[in-house]
């Protein structure tokens, strides 16, 4: 089914459960952080500033509830954790790239 | 230049951007709703439950200042106020119907 044909109630609950998911200031930037490479809590936390400990922790936990990011306890001294995406974690793609651009151009956009 | 090519932080910028534009539970409801017909304060309020009038007063307001809704005062007795989305406002199509797959899939994903 496309999406056009979808009834309006089902694309507003569908939204709605995206943006739940998604919104707010960090969730997209700390994902984006991650698969670019940052997998530990400090080098997050560093490309996402300035999220605070407590609130990194909080999205984290957000995002792995909802099955986006993996995260690993290593048995060393010190123990070791890492972030990762998961492979559904990818299926953002197409949605966080449409993001870009049109914050790209809506900055242009404002100033017209 | 495609998206992959920017750098990270700019990528974390526009996604911020475009977030700080329909983050949140309302904006793009509302936006569906006008886009579909709903051009009058409380049939937008009827289609777009439980928002209150004081938020959804204040969510127009946000979206006329981002020139995605054009509200219009007809001089009749009693005046008439309508909303309609701005032809610019079709730019967020393809990141709403991204965001509405995304969603009906989510839904299944977690039940998995």
């Amino acid at each position: 089914m496309h999406v056009d044909d979808l009834p309006i109630e089902q694309k507003i609950k569908y939204v709605q459960d995206t943006l739940f998911v998604i919104s707010g200031k960090w969730k997209l930037p700390i994902l984006i952080a991650i698969s670019q490479g940052s997998n530990r809590f400090r080098d997050i936390q560093r490309q996402v500033l300035p999220i605070t400990t407590r609130v990194l922790t909080k999205e984290l936990r957000d995002l792995e509830q909802n099955k986006l990011v993996i995260r690993t306890v290593y048995d060393t001294s010190p123990v070791l954790v890492t972030y990762d995406v998961s492979a559904y974690c990818k299926s953002l793609k197409p949605l966080v790239d449409e993001m870009i651009l049109w914050g790209k151009n809506h900055r242009k956009k404002l100033i017209e």
